[in-house]
C-alpha cells in the first residue's frame, strides 16, 4: 500500500508497510504473545506515574519551555555527566516527544530533498523512514556478521559518504543485533564525519540495558560539544515508559535554538507533566534500571538458548545488549510473509528482517523483554515453526 | 537570530524568532502577566487529570495505534457529528501530539521543497513556519480590516494560487483575529481548492470558544470526506489543556494511512494515558467548556472596553470569539521593539503584530482568557503605554 495521490511526491512512493502492519488487528488480542515491538510486557514502575500526579496536582499543565524544562534538562545532564567521561551541559540537551521525535528533529536539522542519509544496519527501519519522508535518499552500510556477532566496517561507511551525505545513523547499542560497536570504531566514524562535515546521530536508546555494565560506551566521551553530533536517547526502554512519549537528544549547544525552532513548529513542546515525571524517573530509577538490565539478560537467556537448539535457526554469539534477539532462519525466503504464518500458526509476534535492511530478508527479530514464563510459552509455540 | 552553519540549507535563512523570544527570561515570573500566548490563567480541571490517574492504573503506559486509540477517535467522531450538521466517522480522525503537530502533519501531507503555501492572515505564524521548515514558500493573503472587523475576498485568495501551491492555511475563528470567516466564503474558498487541487487545512481550535454559541459554524457542514480539506482542532484551549500537547485532526479517510506512516516516523504516537483522559474531557467536559466560553467572552470585554478608551489604539468591533484582542497603535512602528518596551515598562506581557503576517506592524496581541481582576490590572498598566 502507498501514499494516495493527493500527498507531495517523496511521499507517494513511500510504503506505508512497517512492524506495525503485521501487528495491525490482533494489538491486544490475549491469545498474542507480542514479540514484535521494542517494548517488553513490565509496567512503568509507580513512583514515575506518582510524580507525575504531583505535577498535576502543583499545576504544570501549562505551556513550557521549547527545548524542555530547565530542571529536566539539568537533570539530564548530571545523569549523563556521571555515566560517561566527560560533562555534559544542560545547554546541549533537548527534551523530545520520545527518542524518534528526537531523530525526526535532528534530521529535519540536517537533512532535505536531494541529500542523503546513511543506515548503519541491520538497524530499526524508523529513521531511514523519516529520512524518506524529508525526500532524502537513504544509503545502507551493512555491519558484517561473523562468528562473533556484527560489527562495522569504517572504511565502508567512509566510502559511502558523497557530498550530498547530510547525515549518518547508527544504533549502539543495535536495534536489532545487540551489537554494540566498539569506542575505537566509533572515533573512526567521528573522524570521517568530521572530514566531510557530516552529521553523526548516534541511538543510544539500550544504552543501559549492556548486560553486566552500568552502561554502554558512549560516543559522548570522545567527542567535543560542538562537534556535528546528535546523540538520542528515550526513556520508552529502560525507565519502562514507552507509552509515556519522552525522549532526549544531546546535540552541540549553538544547535539548541534552533532545535527549539523546529520544535516550536512541530509539536510546540513536550508535555510539561510528563517533563516532571521524567526527573523522578531518572533521579529515583536507579533500581529500576539495574533490575530492567537482569530482566531483559533472562529474557536473552532463554529466547537465546532456545534458537540455539533449532537446527535452522543460526545465531552465532548471544547478544550483550539490549533487548532483542536477531536471527537467521535457513529456507526462510520472505521474513514478512513468515512473519504473518508464524503469528497465524503460533500465535507469537515477530518482527521481519526485511524492515531492517537490505539482506535481512531471512531474519527475525524478537523481543526478549518479557517474563521467564511468557518467553519460554512463546519459544514453545515457535519451535515446530523454526524446525 | 539564524540558525546555525550545520543545519540544511532551507533551515539556514530561517529567523529563530517567534512569541516565545519576547518571552524568554521573564517565563513563570510572577511579577509578570503574561497576555503574550494562546494560554489563560486556568488550570485544567480535576476530572480529566483524575480520568488520566485511571487509565495509568490501568496500565495504559504501553505503545498503542499510529493514528490514536479507537475509543478517542470514535469519542471525536461521535462529538463532530453532533456538533455540526454531517456525521464524521472514526477513519477520518487522527489524534495528534498537539494542534501544532496536527498542522506539521497536515503540511508534510501536501508540500515539499519547492511548493508554496498560502497563509490567510493576519494568523498566527507556526503554521507559516512549519512550511518554511519544510522548504516551501509561505505567500500571504491578507483579510482586510473594515468597520465590522475582518473579511477575506475569496477572489484574492484564487489569485494567489499557482501551480506550486500545494496548500492553503486559514483560521475560523480567527488567531489572532477572532473573526469567523462566513460559511458562505468558505465554501467559496473550498470551490476555489477543489478546482485546482489544493489541500485546505483549516483551523478550528477557538470553534467551542464563539460567544453566544455553542460552536462556531465548521466547513466540515459543507464538505465531502474525500475533500482535500484537513480540519485541525485540539484540546488546549476549550479544554484549558495547553501543557497536555493533545490534538487531532478530521482528514479524508483515504489519508489514514498515510498519517500513521509519518506519525510512526515523527513522534511514534500520542502518549496513551493522555488519550484515554482526552476521551473524558470530550464526555464530560461540556459545563467546562461553557463555563470557559463565558470566561473568555467577560475578559474579551474587559480588555477591549479598556482599548477601546485609549485614544491610541484602534479596535473597531469586538471580536465574536476566541481568546484574543488584536489591536492597532497609532504611532507604533515596531511591535517586537513595543512588546518589548511594554515588557519593561510594565510587566504585561503582549505579543507582537509582526509575527501575524505582511502589514501587522502596528498591531499588538492580548490574550484576554485571565481572571478578570487580572485583565483590569493589566489593563491599568497598559493605559500609560498605549495613551
Amino acid at each position: 500500500m502507498q501514499a494516495i495521490d493527493g500527498a507531495r511526491a517523496h511521499l507517494r512512493g513511500m510504503s506505508l508497510e512497517n512492524i506495525s502492519s503485521i501487528a495491525v488487528g490482533r494489538l491486544g488480542d490475549p491469545d498474542i504473545i507480542p514479540l514484535w515491538f521494542g517494548e517488553g510486557d513490565v509496567r512503568t514502575p509507580a513512583f514515575i506515574g506518582e510524580a507525575l500526579a504531583r505535577a498535576i496536582a502543583a499545576g504544570q499543565v501549562f505551556y513550557t519551555h521549547q527545548n524542555g524544562i530547565p530542571e529536566l534538562r539539568e537533570t539530564l545532564g548530571a545523569y549523563l555527566s556521571g555515566l560517561g567521561a566527560k560533562p555534559v551541559t544542560p545547554d546541549r540537551i533537548t527534551v523530545t516527544a520520545s527518542g524518534m521525535n528526537a531523530i525526526m528533529l535532528a534530521l529535519m536539522l540536517a537533512a532535505e530533498v536531494g541529500d542523503n542519509v546513511i543506515a548503519v544496519d541491520p538497524v530499526w527501519p524508523n529513521a531511514g523512514g523519516m529520512a524518506d519522508v524529508l525526500g532524502a535518499e537513504v544509503r545502507s552500510v551493512r555491519m558484517d556478521l561473523g562468528g562473533d556477532g556484527w560489527s562495522l566496517d569504517p572504511d565502508r561507511l567512509a566510502a559511502a559518504i558523497d557530498d550530498r551525505t547530510r547525515a549518518v545513523f547508527f544504533a549502539s547499542p543495535g536495534n536489532p543485533t545487540g551489537a554494540m560497536i566498539p569506542i575505537e570504531t566509533q572515533a573512526r566514524m567521528l573522524e570521517i564525519c568530521r572530514a566531510r562535515g557530516v552529521w553523526l546521530i548516534a541511538d543510544e536508546v539500550y544504552n543501559r540495558l549492556a548486560f553486566g555494565l552500568n552502561a554502554a560506551p558512549t560516543i559522548l566521551d570522545i567527542a567535543e560539544p560542538e562537534d556535528r553530533l546528535i546523540v538520542v536517547n528515550s526513556f520508552s526502554k529502560s525507565w519502562a515508559m514507552t507509552g509515556w512519549r519522552l525522549g532526549w537528544m544531546v546535540h552541540p549547544p549553538s544547535v539548541g535554538p534552533t532545535l527549539a525552532m523546529m520544535t516550536q513548529y512541530s509539536t510546540s513542546g513536550v508535555t510539561t507533566f510528563i517533563q516532571h515525571a521524567g526527573v523522578a524517573a531518572i533521579r529515583e530509577g536507579e533500581p529500576f534500571v539495574a533490575w530492567m538490565r537482569g530482566y531483559c539478560e533472562d529474557g536473552m537467556r532463554i529466547v537465546c538458548d532456545a534458537l540455539q537448539a533449532s537446527p535452522r535457526v543460526r545465531l552465532a554469539a548471544r547478544p550483550a545488549a539490549g533487548m532483542y534477539a536477531y536471527f537467521q532462519v535457513d529456507g526462510m525466503p520472505q521474513s514478512r510473509q513468515a512473519c504473518i504464518d508464524i503469528l497465524a500458526a503460533t500465535g507469537v509476534g515477530l518482527a521481519p528482517g526485511v524492515f531492517f535492511g537490505p539482506g535481512s530478508e531471512s531474519f527475525l527479530r524478537a523481543c526478549v523483554c518479557r517474563a521467564p514464563d511468557g518467553l519460554a510459552e512463546a519459544m514453545r509455540r515457535l519451535a515446530p515453526a523454526l524446525a
